[in-house]
């Protein structure tokens, strides 16, 4: 027996949003004046710097083949949450929750770049979240699209590109069963008690980069899912806005 | 513009199978000796040994609160492939897929444990790929169904529990869309050139344990995902009957 | 033969600044909701934000003292030079440069601090570099202080301690010698130039708690360092203003 | 005082063996389908999994010498043994004993390959014990030995070598001391108990390519080392027949 | 075909010395001011620093079993030998020849122990390599002895032991078999050709520790392991007087 | 309020020194016989073993600038003290003093190297701590002068210099403040107790090449500095003619 659905009029959330209203958003574009391309992203108090490197080579087991790539790092600065995390690199090695994050980011901002247009180049983006109140990794994906735009951005205008090899924009958001109730972009104190928590990456086409849905409850009906997509289109709309109004002050 | 998926007649596929037929599974319980759970699954040319480690302890952070924890580790040996891989041992951490497929098989098998029911012990699944044809995460999760089992088992026998607290078996499958063709539990030959991989893991009741479907290529449409999920609950089916038979024999 | 000091007038700063003078300083107290002690200090462009947490034990070489403890970390952001620096996390081990500048600031904090008032507790300071120009291990110093400020207020005003345990504020800058030059607060152009560079580290009563002074160049005369505290003094006093109106706002 | 060697009739082995009778040996060559080598030995219930991978460049030390390499890892799965192994991935170097036992297998079977003949090519040998039952470095050097042959064999097949550039066969196993009689062949019940522990490699010619006793109790008389090796001769002439035999079949 | 070995006159030796001759020997005990037990061994130009530590708790593996532990580590002065040799701090782990030679030395010494006279007690021997000519492991048993002796000596004179717990002396030589002719105690101009290359540990009883034979080249006859015992005996007889008058003098 | 600093008669020193007078010194050099360069210093019970090696190549980032390097590693035996110290490749990072002295040492033998006279070539001092009773840094930069002058040395009678690329002698000493009284190099019974400490590296010109004052007590008083920098230089005076004794010799 899995988890129960709730049908009809849910609770009230911790900030008096509705069920399918994301947190105030806002991006600053070319945030840090060192970087080919930066953002900060605020989804409510959650901060996430986002910064993309160009280098002008490939890792050693693509080269030859003439397509780019896109890769992520992610961290969360010691005090981001109230209560101190270790740094990564006083134990040797990315914890397993980090590894997973940063895969995700790249796989998801890989999804949208015309790897062919790119050429022998990579992009590296860094993802640090300055404080975390819940969808850190989402954020991640919707400002680290701000600052891969920026840094190829910079390419065309130094004429090393004709035009930005990305193929749609994808944002990211975080829907999840809490109480019963299906709800959009879940902060730390909602995401803490959800039975079943599902991340999506959409493109502003509507179409999926990423899924990604489990429980550490009780099992879902496959149902749930279809209602899960509609709200995080929702979602993601408003942040292509966001990105839209970011970009275009670049 | 995202994949496209075929509509109709599909292509053959690498080794002759229907697009919604499973390779051969074999499941041996009791493979291991000293286990207190074990069971080497196959899956066509892929082979997964998975054993259950009981602990009468639960990790420090969850201690005094009754309930137990659930946890997997995964390794491939260094021949289980066509070229070889390093062993994580040498370089100090494990690898970040590594590290993904780990905690996806631990949340899958938390998905299905009453852990109340199970009191404070913790339970360590070890899944090592002998051989890998694609699909090991899959088949890990199989067949760690079936050690822990085995091993909750011997704890009943041994009444240290009333009964087996597992509300549900687990099993999961890839799916994935190669070609434009949407093809079940895919060799290493499909999975390398598939567009968009799924792997979803459900309960006997029909329900989902955890569902993560990622492009590598272009994004996909929403609809697809319906067409997955119901490729996973035909493949899923079959391998409960081959749990069912290992779990008979015990 | 040592470094040539320059007598009377100097050549123009790059930022137009006169020798004995600091860059714009913002300190911006508070900066982090879920810290119990935090600011950011911008300096010019360089910018970092310091945390404080307190921890209700010391290590364990020092229980029993009935004595407090202070301790930093110090880290840079992948993107907060020109080019980017590889995180400390993938390596499984904190560069030299950074374990002399945590060591340093450490100290500093420790200078100021009454540890038989603080009783047993340890404070650890996080100073997180956001953006690198120069000077971000005596502006770590200076930033550290306000967050150590805040996080011992706390303590007070939860009546945990009689009174904050601070004998003296403490702050610091960096002073250089630049073709013939003695420069204040170095941004990273004059910097990678120096002969000679100088971190000092003192009290709003004029007293010293570190000095640092070393040739990466030939050996420079004793005489120097009365220049540089006086430099150093005049450079400070600034500072402290800056974190007494930062302390004024909490 | 040194440890007493029992004269006469011994006492019964733990599964009644004679104390200069092997276990049941079994050995599978080609158990695994993607290495260039591999053979699965079993002694009792001792089960090691060795492959071979050929790697057609020596280490940067022996190169432009005209010889090739031949190389060890030995790792044991976490469950082969009655309490779990923590993999050496998790702390980051290999245990002593894993170096020591890797180090030895190695020495083993360069001491009957050709490195002249085989040119500058290494060959990498991979033993992993799927489970552990006494004498597992012993049986992973007669394994490996028929995993190298196969190796070999189809670099003779591909015409990249004229003849398998093996001098000999070598074959190793384990001799004890035990309660004052000396056994071959030690299970793990006995080997913890040994006084006295020997592990001898030799080649079908009845030569020595390795030897080592050692006590972690008293010392012993030089005339057991004759002893020993009389042993020693016997249980590897045996294991000389089921390496023919794997062999044969290829 | 194996190694062949000389009958009759042997080749002179590098520096002149018989067959069967150490090289000069001197044993400084007490070199450390600071340490429990201590010695400087000196054969030829290899300088080994032995010391002992007395820790009054054994590992926890072996706590309420009343018996004591004796283990050592063992390393290599960077500059030891013409070619510099990387500090095994700067990668993290001991190499496998590290590992190897630390557990020989620690075996050898506990086979004289008597480790339930000792109590539950751990006394660790570090052995570090001033300058290395050959033989450092050896010579590191044979001065790590005096080390422990005196750190034993230091606790009966401050009646913490009765007596000293020690069954007898042990010492270790090399022998090895080069250009046909087996020399003892190898310098390493001679250790480098060596077709066969014996460590052996013995007890001024006559008895054998550590008996471990290897070959890098071609495999060799048993008998050969008689002549090697009988070298092996004359060079401890002479070890077993420099430690007799290094411990008198304590 | 800072320290006192007292003013007339001191208080005795421990071993019965003046509070300007340095311990007896002794430099052997040429201790080493397989290093280009070495030195044993002892400065009363402190000794440090300081070898140099020439490599002819420099680090990658600094190729092509026809300009040398000097570097320098520092450890410490693990029974060089009264409590044995843990070796640091078991932790696998070199620990935060030891950087900070490492990289110390680097910059003093840099700061009177010639290092265009030195062309494309990387000097690596290695310094390792026989026992330590205080003072160890500043024993090895006065220790790894005499190693650095002998590998330059050696580089000129072969030929390959045409001089000894070394501006000056450098030499370093520490100053210390105990119970308020200015002591010049410290024993470790006087360091421990010490308010202020500096460590100062002078040329035999009398300038600085670097000056380290810190307090882990209360903040000093900026005319301390003036007088420490003048104890600091008579003690370099004695340090400079051991040198010229010990080169003298080469």
């Amino acid at each position: 027996m899995g988890v129960a659905v709730a049908q009809g009029v849910g609770n009230a959330r911790i900030d008096g949003r509705k069920n399918d209203e994301l947190r105030p958003v806002t991006i600053t574009p070319g945030y840090l004046a060192f970087a080919e391309g930066s953002a900060l992203i605020e989804m409510g108090m959650t901060k996430v710097l986002c910064s993309a490197t160009v280098d002008d080579r490939v890792p050693p087991f693509m080269r030859g083949e003439g397509k780019g790539w896109v890769t992520a790092e992610y961290a969360m600065l010691p005090r981001s949450s109230g209560s101190r995390i270790a740094r990564e690199g006083l134990s040797g090695r990315p914890r397993g929750r980090t590894q997973e994050i940063q895969r995700l980011i790249g796989r998801c901002l890989r999804g949208v770049t015309d790897r062919e247009a790119l050429g022998e180049r990579a992009i590296l983006l860094d993802c640090d979240v300055i404080q975390a109140d819940g969808g850190t990794r989402t954020a991640a994906i919707t400002g680290a699209y701000v600052a891969l735009y920026q840094a190829l951005l910079g390419l065309t205008r130094n004429r090393l590109l004709p035009s930005i090899p990305l193929a749609h924009r994808v944002a990211a958001v975080s829907v999840g069963l809490v109480d019963g109730d299906l709800l959009l972009d879940l902060c730390y104190g909602e995401d803490s008690r959800a039975e079943v928590d599902f991340n999506i990456a959409m493109t502003d086409a509507g179409e999926l980069v990423e899924l990604q849905g489990a429980t550490e409850g009780a099992p879902f009906p496959r149902k749930l899912v279809e209602e899960v997509l509609a709200s995080a289109e929702l979602g993601t709309a408003q942040l292509f806005e966001a990105q839209a109004q970011a970009i275009g002050s670049l």
